[in-house]
């Protein structure tokens, strides 16, 4: 990851933004507005007296909170940082303490359900732009977060038609000045978008991890030894946060399904292939998907280092 | 991974060593036994003529030969760094010309099939040991080998009964020289514990990359610009070379099949709780399968920097 974000702006663009949920995306946020004066003063909000003091060990904040309404009194801009789960209450919890004109955005892995669960309890005042940073790692909490994790990736808008293109702007300026791209789409065409580019790959990294870890003919021992066959690079995916991730299944059922479904198809056709001896079945779908990666590195989402560059723990 | 890998032995474990096939692994064994003197001298073989002028500009070997006949007289030291599939027809041009008490062994990643190809062919006095070394990367070619591909790496070896323990145990010295750790078990035990560790992530991660390139919904350029939510993590495996994965999945057939069904009923127990809404399965497997990749760090095998440490491309 690059090390700095660029010259901080002279004039902030906001006053006085919240963060809701001091996570691996709250943290980050946090540390990219401080970095590049994005906002003139920092609210952290976190129900976790825990997280709040480490907030405050990292000076992560110019003022912390536990109770939503309280925290969010005066900010124009609010961003949920919590699990897509918790959006809807924490909505209904802050709606009649936001401030006149103030922009709600937030990072929810899934759209549709996110903007279901926080638009009714929102005020007409309120300008709200859903939004999804596509960047994150497996850790999460207070400590995970970097002010570089936006930088160079999208950050996806799903404005509903008729919010203020002025704060539409705004918001994305402020993303902008965390190093990010936007792109605008419809929320279910984003929940169909993540199901297969995020939601489905995690859920079968997941998958093949249990399956490996409840096998009775191979101990637990083996696998973990050897790993670096390649299903290491799994372990990783499937070490990320339950709860987020449980959520994320619950709320974008409907997609994920269905690509589920795909996926089964198409692996129902390579076993296939592998029981009747089809070669040419198997080298021709193991050829095309060669030039996927060409296309992502070339686009600078990932690193052309082989096996990403790493070096294993105990170098 | 680690610059160095010690100090060169005084005295080399075999006069000659030929290594048929000089791709990754060949290549970074090449590079391995150079610097650590292992070899007096080393033979490379390869039917390619363009890969042969790579091996001479690069230094890796003292002859170069296409002819495998011809290449492996008067070796102590055979290697076969071939596709699994190509392992029998190679041991059949050989057999002839090897010299008296050589040790014949191979590194491809199925054991029982290629014993199954090579043993017919192989001439008494020739001591075979199978064996395949846990460590990859997803490139291929002379120029992908690297001398400390192997440096602690498990390398799995599976001599038959009545294999000459000398000859084992010169081989594991050999193996230890490149860094590497020994491990001893059947070859149809190898099948299994690789198809889990290696040979069906694979296959599910050409899979699901395969699914994602089939959408009508969702455009190839999105699952590009948006693969860093997860799925860029599948793609490194999927740039793996597809004549070895197709030859490893025409031989490890029964395993792979066997855990695909696994795989796939695990799966449709996920799916299944997504859709009646049983978060606490979710968050359960969610919260179990964090556990294995600490393990898989603690071993050395995996490096816990968040994201695998690694910058993309443009950085
Ligand atoms: N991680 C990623 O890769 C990634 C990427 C893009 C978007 N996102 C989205 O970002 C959001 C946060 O993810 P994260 O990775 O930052 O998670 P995280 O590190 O686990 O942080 C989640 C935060 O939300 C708080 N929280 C959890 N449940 C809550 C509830 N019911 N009410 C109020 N606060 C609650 C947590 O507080 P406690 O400490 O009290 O639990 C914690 O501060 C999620 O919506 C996720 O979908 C994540
Ligand atoms: N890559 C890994 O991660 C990994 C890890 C452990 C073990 N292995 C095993 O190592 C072996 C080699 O893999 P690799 O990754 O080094 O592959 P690679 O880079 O593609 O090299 C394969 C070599 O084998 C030669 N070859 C291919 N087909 C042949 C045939 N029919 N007859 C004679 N030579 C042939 C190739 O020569 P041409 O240039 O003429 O095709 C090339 O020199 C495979 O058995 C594989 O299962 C691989």
């Amino acid at each position: 990851m690059p090390e700095r974000l660029g010259d901080p702006l002279e004039t902030p663009l906001f006053e006085r933004v919240a963060i809701i949920g001091i996570g691996l995306i709250g943290s980050s946020i946090a540390h990219a507005v401080r970095q590049k004066n994005l906002a003139g003063s920092i609210v952290a909000i976190d129900r976790d007296t825990e997280v709040a003091a480490r907030v405050d060990a990292l000076g992560l904040a110019d003022a912390i909170f536990s109770d939503v309404a309280e925290g969010v009194k005066g900010c124009d801009l609010v961003i949920l940082c919590v699990p897509v789960g918790a959006c809807g209450p924490v909505a209904k919890q802050m709606a009649a303490s936001l401030r006149e004109g103030v922009i709600v955005t937030d990072v929810g892995s899934v759209k549709g359900a996110v903007v279901a669960s926080m638009e009714p309890h929102l005020p007409a005042h309120a300008h709200f732009i859903p939004g999804h940073p596509v960047a994150g790692t497996e850790q999460s909490g207070p400590d995970a977060g970097f002010a570089t994790l936006f930088h160079e990736r999208w950050c996806i808008l799903t404005p509903a038609y008729g919010v203020d293109p002025a704060a539409v702007a705004r918001l994305q300026e402020f993303w902008e000045g965390m190093g990010a791209r936007i792109e605008f789409m419809s929320a279910p065409h984003h929940d169909l978008v993540l199901a297969i580019t995020s939601h489905v790959p995690h859920l079968i990294a997941y998958n093949i991890v249990g399956t490996a870890a409840d096998l009775e003919q191979v101990t637990q021992s083996e696998v973990i030894k050897f790993s670096a066959g390649g299903f290491r690079d799994f372990t990783r995916i499937a070490a990320s946060d339950p709860t987020m991730w449980r959520d994320v299944f619950l709320n974008n059922k409907e997609a994920v399904l269905e690509m589920i479904s795909r996926f089964n198809e198409d692996l129902a056709a390579l076993a296939r292939a592998i029981r009747w001896d089809d070669g040419d079945a198997l080298y021709d779908l193991f050829s095309r998907t060669r030039s996927i990666r060409r296309s992502i590195i070339d686009l600078g989402q990932e690193t052309d280092a082989p096996d990403f560059g790493r070096r294993p723990g105990k170098d």
